[in-house]
């Protein structure tokens, strides 16, 4: 059976602080990993604390992109990413992870990421047009990672 | 400020189990109880418990009209329903309460709708071309409907 035989990390901004949320995280990254190596890397969310709004930004883009470092490719989620279906989703993480070896998705704060950052990722994927919370934009990217580490093993996949 | 001033009924195929998914939708209704009149109801599940496919969606189906019997107006969530962002999903769902008063949106089970429900649904929306558990579409669903109804109160809303 295939593997996601490379290095995972998510690097996001600020840190879960509800129970509820932080356990479905948990849960995920456990199950997660079975199949690859999965890292989670929460930086300090600067925006909304007194300094301007483009300070902040580039402050948590570069946070970002240090916690990043050991990805050979980083992937940005964006609203405006490219929108992919589950299977689509799985074939590009196997490509990337055969590709790269080691690759990080970055979650960036409510205002999105600094044109630094952006500089960084040659590849964009939205989740949704819709916007999410950023516990609910990780747990959803978390469980499609799963569910792609279950594809590509070939397994039934839970719905 | 506008309200949300109609009825939404949620209703979805089988129960959340993990104490954490049940928190987390609890929140939502709770919030959501604040700006309008929000229901709950689950309905069993019949895919997978022995029964033919067919049998068994037909079975879910039933249920969830029976439940949604209520509303004026019948939404499913189909994973080829109209995409839309945060913004035009509040609009949508504002003008449907002012419409038809009472509104009822439909989430299925691991197989989706049989035909007989999809008849009874002149609006399918989607909430991502991605595959969700059925815990995590119908948190982000209710987080969606908590949003909208921010979004439409004026509210500078919680990214």
């Amino acid at each position: 059976m295939a593997k996601l035989s490379g290095q995972i990390t998510v690097t996001a901004v600020g840190k879960i602080k509800a129970k509820h949320w932080r356990a479905a995280q948990d849960e995920y990254l456990k199950r997660l990993s079975r199949y690859t190596t999965i890292n989670l890397v929460e930086v300090k969310d600067a925006v909304g604390r007194g300094q301007p709004d483009a300070a902040a930004m580039a402050r948590e883009g570069e946070a970002l992109l240090k916690a990043s470092t050991n990805a050979r490719r980083r992937i940005a989620l964006t609203p405006t990413g490219k929108l992919l279906d589950s299977r689509a989703f799985a074939r590009f993480v196997q490509k990337e992870v055969e590709e790269y070896g080691r690759i990080a998705f970055l979650i960036g704060g409510p205002l999105g990421f600094s044109p630094d950052v952006l500089d960084q990722c040659p590849v964009q994927i939205s989740l949704s047009p819709l916007t999410f919370t950023h516990e609910l934009a990780r747990v959803i990217l978390l469980e499609q990672l799963y569910r792609a580490a279950t594809i590509v093993a070939g397994e039934k996949y839970h719905k």
